[in-house]
């Protein structure tokens, strides 16, 4: 079991913005920006089931996540780990990243509706920091 | 041939950070904070030989950045493509790059030597822009 060092989880448990990189089936990486939160060592990351980085992760579930402080940008962390999926719990992460990305109580959907919520529960493997 | 949209090219003239993703050997994603730059339709990434992304691309060249401007981080776009290893040109890139986000004439490395920088040029083949 790989920990997120003391120094970067303030980012983690800030509104700091992250970018998921996994991997299509063409074999291609394939980015994505999102808001992510820490539970303990492992990463949460709120998704709609059946989209992109859901699929890809289903067939590969090795992915990396990196995240650098928006005041500070030439620090940053990189975790690589194993993304696992959840669905219990989906709607209260989603809420709670908004109220903390935004400051709204409850998350609604660009269009409206409110998508599947799934969590992308993602175990580190390996933690490449770079703090200067 | 992919052009880059004329509302997300205000982004890479501009100094926003980039975030890059390559394929490591084992076939996981790998992600760098990088500056970037644009020419015409093509970006332009300042790297050193030997480092990890060069030698991820030299095994399988397809790789994807994300640029979101930090003013508005609910917008981004992703680019698709092909990196290309050049070496002329790669000092005058680092010096734009480093003027461009330090205000710094010259590129020093961290270590204080001149490492043996080259330019990887991407050849955009899909993109993605969300603008929210």
């Amino acid at each position: 079991m790989v920990e997120i060092p003391d120094a970067v989880k303030p980012w983690f448990d800030a509104p700091e913005f992250a970018v998921i990189a996994t991997t299509l089936p063409s074999g291609r990486p394939h980015q994505a920006v999102v808001w992510v939160a820490r539970d303990g060592d492992d990463l949460l990351v709120s998704t709609v089931k059946g989209r992109r980085k859901h699929l890809n992760l289903e067939a590969d579930p090795r992915c990396s996540v990196v995240v650098y402080p928006k005041d500070n940008p030439y620090s940053y962390v990189e975790v690589r780990g194993t993304a696992e999926v959840e669905e219990n719990g989906a709607r209260e992460l989603i809420d709670r990243l908004c109220q903390e990305y935004t400051g709204n109580e409850r998350y609604t959907a660009d269009d409206g509706t409110d998508n599947e919520r799934i969590i992308l529960r993602i175990h580190p493997e390996k933690v490449v920091t770079l703090i200067r």
